[in-house]
């Protein structure tokens, strides 16, 4: 069984030239199934990821987890010879990703079809904020921008309330993984149809998240409705929300079968509230919505999140308790699938990752390394496409790499 | 040019058994890129999602989203001659998607044993709330419930107001997209590794969203740190928050990069800002966030949406309006892109749909047609493995298709 030993990416090699959040996971869930990613950082400065939000002794974390499985050497693409070495990486590489603002690969002479040129075979994804054409194509590309133009935010949080932000990087994340997809599409279209070519693929920062929202299109296309901000309501069903406990914790219900609301009542012990007509059917739930979750808040603020849940959960509710980070950690299912799990890091002794995702049977995947120090692999790559020792010690005098 | 006329997957043949949003958009973002998706629903009764949300003169509409570009067959999995039939597809079938809680399928005997004994080929993609194996396997899974147990509700909304939940199916979009990506990942292991060989992947509901809330996990490993809600700001850069505006719309900013207050201060024309210790650099905003956003919405409230965006623009801040659906629908930007298009529909005439994402230079995708009615393709799919006009009557008589 050779073949079954072997990772399901092995051999797909990456140039990973992106920052900010989006691209990078591109090349990181990749990585996850075997591909073979070269991340490239200026210079001395590094990515601005290894900027970005927390620090442990001055090593940064967010950085631990976009960089696993990835290899880093230094290159300075604005100096005529480091453009020289990356065309000489691209003519090995499958895949390059990067997201400069459009028409900056151009100007510094790397334009697709430069790139095309040393490697026909290259899928080069590109990211931007607001795509590669169009009339914004050339404004500033942040996740937050896109949170907030696609809609998101705009149906996000309480009708009483401001329109509400993820707190975490949603539309890069979304981003990153359509990304991913895209090219597994077009990586299938060249080895697999024959197509034998790489291709240029255009993917803007706002686009994924509004394809999920893609429900809103349709209704507000067909009905003319333009949905505002619903709380912890769903407009389909009723109840969804989420009630507070006796010890200040939270749990949520979802509501998304017929059946869901008998449960309920069962469960709190007032089976009679389903002759009551505000409350027979999901229709007239949804018109005395808050009568319903007035009932459920109060018999839930008087039981504990454990126990809510499991009375709940003993009547088949849907019902889950809403988890901080340590509640994650410390759950027994999530740690039976080792959806979190530790990896050596050189820097850190051991650092807990989110581990890949979907199990796959027969190739699973497997974070390959912890996230990388600036430059690492620069004598490893550099000497692969013939470099000696000595034109390395010069191009690090000439700041090149 | 032969090969380029072709589309990207064409001749991927998927057979989705799922429901709920999962699973199902797993193929509807294949099909976009041409596999032929065959969409099985229980007899009469329809797959449940054509009773989701919204409807137009009885039409379901998030039913068009999600079922765009696929085929329906009406089939009986519980009947004996139902699963017969599923194993007569199979055989020519190369990826087969479920979301029945697991063991149901094992239930039905259409084990992932007994689908590869006809097809070992066959890619199993099996979504489900909380995976194929750990102690919460059996537990429903609905999409709520992700989002409250992966951490995002924690952490979403206001540090005086509760937890916050999406109001998109947001955990099963992404799990959509992440489903799609390890689908074209096995695909690639079988037909490029040459492992020429199906197998099983095993993807829980609450894994994907909590992927994306990574930083979180390496934060509370390595720091201990418990991140709650902080509203629309966040714990790394500022400023960065929505503004409500004089016309009582709203505007995002984006603090992502170090000189986004400097443009601010600018644009508001406060740049003596800059000396204030409160403000002089990220760390100090961060500290006196408060304060900073009194000033930006100050200024922000005595203006239109329109005029702070300009305005700021002109300053290269990070800036955009929060989009409601109507203003997407309106985006300059967003009709140059065709990020939503209209295609025909025979129940609705036209129907305005996402576009497909990433656009791919040299094979792009395409909605191929308008969400099925119910067993629309039954004779097209069935009489294809051999079934005669007289055996299709029986089995429509006897409830099986």
């Amino acid at each position: 069984m050779e073949g079954i030993s072997k990772q399901a990416l092995e051999g797909v090699k990456i140039i990973d030239l992106a920052t900010a959040a989006a691209a990078p996971w591109i090349a990181t869930f990749m990585a996850d199934f075997g591909a073979d990613v070269i991340k490239v950082e200026k210079p001395k400065e590094g990515d601005p990821i290894r900027g970005w939000g927390e620090q442990r002794d001055g090593i940064p974390l967010f950085w631990q987890a976009i960089s696993r499985g990835k290899k880093s050497i230094t290159l300075d693409l604005r100096k005529e010879k480091g453009k020289e070495l990356l065309l000489e990486l691209v003519k090995e590489t499958d895949i390059l990703i990067e997201n400069f603002r459009p028409g900056k690969l151009e100007s510094w002479g790397l334009a697709p079809e430069v790139l095309h040129e040393v490697n026909p075979r290259l899928i080069i994804m590109r990211v931007s904020g607001f795509g590669q054409y169009g009339p914004y194509s050339s404004k500033p590309g942040f996740g937050t921008l896109a949170e907030a133009m696609s809609g998101f935010a705009y149906t996000t949080g309480f009708p009483d309330g401001p329109p509400t932000l993820p707190a975490l990087p949603l539309g890069d994340g979304i981003t990153g993984i359509f990304g991913a997809f895209g090219v597994m599409v077009a990586l299938y279209a060249r080895d697999v149809q024959k197509m034998d070519k790489g291709q240029v693929l255009d993917l803007a920062l706002y686009e994924p998240i509004l394809r999920l929202l893609e429900g809103n299109t349709v209704d507000f296309d067909q009905l003319g409705l333009i949905r505002g901000r619903s709380g912890n309501r769903l407009p389909q069903t009723s109840p969804r929300n989420a009630y507070k406990t006796v010890d200040g914790e939270w749990i949520a219900i979802s509501g998304s079968t017929p059946s869901t609301a008998i449960r309920v009542f069962k469960a709190i012990g007032q089976e009679h509230l389903l002759n009551d007509p505000r409350f027979k059917d999901n229709r007239a739930r949804l018109k005395y919505a808050e009568d319903l979750d007035k009932i459920i808040s109060e018999w839930v603020s008087q039981h504990t999140q454990k126990e809510a849940v499991q009375i709940f959960e003993s009547f088949e509710v849907a019902v889950a308790p809403i988890y901080s980070v340590k509640d994650v950690f410390e759950d027994l299912h999530f740690n039976a699938r080792e959806t979190i799990i530790k990896i050596p890091s050189e820097e850190l002794g051991e650092v807990a990752l989110n581990n890949v995702i979907p199990k796959m049977s027969l190739t699973p995947g497997k974070i390959k390394s912890a996230a990388p120090s600036l430059g690492k692999h620069n004598q490893e790559v550099y000497k692969k496409i013939g470099l000696t020792d000595e034109q390395l010690s010069q191009l690090i005098e000439e700041g090149i790499i």
